[in-house]
C-alpha cells in the first residue's frame, strides 16, 4: 500500500476563510487537523488540531498561558465573538512552517516517520503538479498498517 | 466551566505496558493521544497521537524519514511484529518532555492556550496530590467552548 491507496478527501480551507469556519469544520467533522490550500489548490499549511485552535487564541495568551488563567470563564463568549473578523491567513504564524506533504507513492512507513517527526496527525498528499490530492490521518494510517500486517500473514 | 467540569476518563498506559497495547488502545478508542502514568498514578508523559506512533518507529527512520521510503511496503508486517518485545518505557524519548497538565480549576482559555503552545490535542488534569484525575481532549474542549459561548448569550 502507498499513500495514494489510503488518502481520503477532507474539507480544506483557504487563507481568506474565516477562522471560525476552520474550527467548526474540524470540530464537526472530528478531523485531527486541517490543510490550508492556496488558490490553485496547493497545500500552504498542514495544521494539527492544536494549531487550528492556536489560530483562535490571542497572541498574548499564546505567549503566556498563565495569563489565560486570569480570564474569567464567562469570557468564552467573547472568545468566539472576537473571532468573527479574522481570516485564517490573518492568524497563521509567520513564517508558516513548510507543509508536511508526501507524494502519492510514499510508503506507509515513510508517512509514519514523517508524522512522528513533524508531530502531526495528518499529512497532505500531492500529485506531481504539487496540487493536493488527498489527506492521510493518523487513524487511517494505523488502520492501514494493521490491515497491511494482516495481509502479510501466512494463511492460518 | 473549569477543567474538572469537562475532564473525561480515558485509558492510560504505564512504562511497562507493551507499545503494541498503547497503539491499539489509542486506535480502537479513537483517542487523539495517550497519558503515560507512573505506578502511583501521576502523569509521566502526555503524548499526542503522532508521538505514540513515534514509539513504534525505529530510531533510524525517525532521524531520516526518507530512509523509510527505501523499505518495501510488504514490511508493514515486520513493523508490527518487531514491536512485540518493546515496552512504552523503552521507547519514550530521553529526556521525557514535562507532561502537559492542568489543575482542576484551570479555565477553558488556559487549557486552550496550553494545548496550542504544547502542540498537543490532549492535556492531563491532576488533583492537588499530583495524581491524574482525568483528561481533556481537543474535541471536548472545542465543544465545551461552544456550549459555554451559547450559555453566555442573552436569551433570544
Amino acid at each position: 500500500m502507498r499513500a495514494v491507496d489510503i488518502a481520503i478527501g477532507l474539507p480544506t480551507v483557504g487563507v481568506f476563510d474565516p477562522v471560525v469556519k476552520a474550527v467548526q469544520l474540524m470540530a464537526v467533522g472530528r478531523m485531527p487537523g486541517l490543510v490550508v490550500v492556496d488558490e490553485a489548490g496547493r497545500p500552504l499549511a498542514v495544521l494539527p488540531g492544536s494549531q487550528v485552535l492556536r489560530l483562535c487564541i490571542p497572541a498574548a495568551y499564546q505567549d503566556d498561558p498563565l495569563l489565560a488563567r486570569t480570564v474569567d470563564e464567562s469570557s468564552a463568549d467573547a472568545f468566539w465573538r472576537q473571532l468573527g473578523g479574522f481570516a485564517v491567513g490573518d492568524c497563521l504564524p509567520h513564517p508558516i512552517a513548510r507543509p508536511v506533504t508526501v507524494t502519492q507513492d510514499a510508503t506507509l512507513l515513510e508517512i509514519a516517520a514523517l508524522m512522528a517527526r513533524g508531530r502531526t496527525p495528518l499529512v497532505a498528499v500531492t500529485g506531481t503538479d504539487g496540487l493536493l490530492t488527498g489527506v492521510i490521518t493518523l487513524d487511517r494510517l494505523l488502520t492501514s498498517l494493521a490491515v497491511a500486517g494482516l495481509e502479510d500473514q501466512p494463511p492460518g
